[in-house]
């Protein structure tokens, strides 16, 4: 079995690698004739976990995201390394759908995997890794493990923005690891053993379940809703558009002279957005899509057509107002706006309960990737921040920036070009 | 289409009444020919409303939860009565995959519908409702809407069992809703639309999302796993055995003459169960199996066998030890050890983050419907807190009590027994 899912796994490899074409990762346990995984389920939706780049990225985005911070506890660079390597290890297993370990049971000792997902098929679960800032430059400001000469000049902890109301329990950490597949329990499964696999050289800092999909990132997926009810990232990067992926996602050789280690990789930025849903839903239809400028029902912009037409910025009305609002969302967000800026946008809806005021702790679990935050980034959320009429129902409530490396073939480890 | 749905639900709710069989109640949008619903989505699971028991008891257990808890703010019964009536019409729409208010859209009001779940299918879902202790006598002790000497009596608070550590802010509640769906957005949608009906009525008390079942509740389904990796409740009552259903869960007319309202309901028993997840995965499978009974791989009793073979709790070993353990959690769970009580269990696994510690604040929403909770559920409760060796392993941070009223027919209401 082993041999035949690293089979699959080199053939998404090459395949990626041969046809340049972003969507070629995907192979289905069906078609590559593994038939049956785990304890009798039957074959289901597998993402090949080598490749030029870290799967979860470009990856149609799944159904369910689950989101851990690390903090890491150790000095020592050999075990932050093994670490890494241990990572690399159990998500080949996790994102294949097997058990962590071989699934061996010795009955002397805890079993090597958790077990929660036994029975249950891989789910399309990806696994995408990161480093944070902190890593390079730990809190009591030494270089932990020797990697200062390394870091990126974008991967600084990101500004204080305009009303933003951070928890630092919700914010940073020296490495993250966003899971996604269809099903929540496969990515809990996969973030909980991946957790008790770094116990004693890393903790978890944080963590976030999100419970449906915010963002498409493949031509081939509708865009869905985020809890104000609106499709939002309409214009969002495609993994079809790899032209404009090259340009405005993926890190290249020499665009940060200390971090070589990064190209072929990208930042993640996340951010816990607070939605004030109460308050949203007492708004009227009309300033609700005011404030969106675009049409609650199909999501087509104020100033006419179908979603995925381009809003006419200057059109207005009989009385000469804009028909998309100065202050609207797709207006300031847009590419138009930001110096031809784009985003790889790959958030979730999540709800925590209840506040204590009988309100429901739910809003968007932000998630972009891009090249270059400092430029595609950064401007554009202080600028929201300051103009964006949807800023009033929104509470920033965590933060995070990592820088994800790239892909790695049949015997690399994640993160192997930062230690080299 | 509201005629079309309205057919779907009576012949449900008619096909239920006349085979008296539970799985009747499964009315899927492509049989019954309604083909498109909501914007372009395809006809998906959907389940009658109406019947007399309400759904999502003995519905086969959905893959995700969302469940509510709520205050009643208002002295009014007249406002209580509206509610219950809003609720139920809310819930015929809902649970058809349709816009909660029909889905007009004056531009001058906010929609009717928060819009998260516009062009998602019905997704499974079903709304389950309940009434708590405290709705019959108020924190006060006054009985604010005359309906005290209606309360049923099992409907008492739970009383506080060996190692409880309940969070009150996690515990009872007027009234309850357990949404459940195949897609957790749907689930949330719902509890949010329903939450934003009870404004100024109810208020959100407590709520918990579940990502993945725990529990059978048909013959049909496979026995799925908790976070400790095991298969339980193998025993659970099932749809199939309609005997059982009348003897274990619904209640009978002359139960209980105070609350004649409650014939042909069920009661529901919340347990929000933390698991020491880490302490656990630090236990040897030899231990583990042990402490649960049964084998991980396949959930089979240490008695032999398979995972539906009775369990022999007379097998000794070689040494004349029973093989299942005497402290085990499938002896002292079993109905044989408990004067054959039986429940119906309809739990959900839940991660609600990180606790300050970096361990996983994840469990077992334990939810149990049963005719009798001081027959079927307390005593076993006590027995397993004091006894049972899984205990170690786990904290109670929460608990409630509901009586669910049976279900409605075309033209009835929610809870209308009780206020007849």
């Amino acid at each position: 079995m082993e041999a035949g899912l690293m089979q699959v796994g080199r053939r998404g490899f090459l395949g990626l690698a041969g046809a340049g074409a972003a969507g070629a990762a995907v192979a289905l346990g069906a078609q590559a004739g593994l038939g049956q995984r785990r304890t009798g389920a039957p074959a289901a939706g597998m993402y090949a976990f080598e490749g030029p780049h870290q799967a979860g990225i470009v990856t149609p985005a799944q159904d369910r995201m689950y989101f851990a911070s690390f903090d890491v506890t150790t000095r020592s660079r050999e075990r932050l390394v093994a670490l890494l390597q241990d990572w690399t290890r159990a998500a080949r297993e996790l994102t294949a759908g097997r058990e962590v370990g071989g699934g061996t049971l010795p009955y002397a000792d805890p079993p090597a995997d958790t077990g929660e997902a036994i029975g249950l098929p891989a789910s399309g679960l990806t696994l995408t890794f990161g480093v944070g800032p902190s890593l390079f430059t730990g809190a009591d400001g030494t270089d932990r493990f020797g990697l200062g000469g390394r870091r990126p000049a974008a991967l600084e902890t990101l500004p204080h923005f305009p009303k933003d109301h951070l928890d630092p329990s919700r914010s940073d950490g020296d490495l993250c690891v966003q899971a996604c597949a269809d099903d929540p329990q496969v990515a809990f499964h996969a973030i909980r053993n991946l957790t008790r696999l770094a116990f004693g050289t890393a903790a978890l800092r944080w963590s976030q379940l999100g419970f449906g999909r915010t963002s498409s990132t493949s031509s081939s997926q509708e865009t869905p809703r985020n809890l104000f009810g609106f499709k939002d990232g309409t214009a969002n990067l495609k993994a079809e558009e790899s032209g404009e992926l090259d340009r405005h996602l993926w890190v290249a050789a020499g665009d940060d002279p200390r971090a070589d280690w990064l190209a072929g990789g990208t930042y993640l930025v996340a951010r816990r957005i607070s939605m004030r849903i109460e308050t949203w839903d007492r708004t009227s239809l009309r300033e609700q899509e005011g404030i969106f400028g675009r049409d609650r029902a199909q999501g087509a912009p104020l100033s006419g057509g179908r979603e995925f037409d381009r809003p006419d910025f200057t059109a207005t009305s009989r009385d000469g107002a804009p028909l998309i609002a100065t202050g609207s969302h797709v207006r300031l967000a847009h590419p138009s706006q930001n110096d031809g800026h784009r985003m790889l946008r790959r958030g979730y809806n999540y709800t925590d309960g209840d506040t204590s005021l009988g309100r429901m702790d739910a809003g968007l679990f932000f998630v972009a990737f891009v090249r270059d935050p400092a430029r595609q980034y950064i401007p554009l959320q202080n600028t929201l921040a300051r103009q964006d009429a949807l800023t009033e129902y929104l509470q920033h409530t965590g933060s995070g920036l990592f820088a994800c490396p790239p892909g790695v073939g049949p015997d690399g480890w994640i993160g192997e070009g930062l230690f080299a």
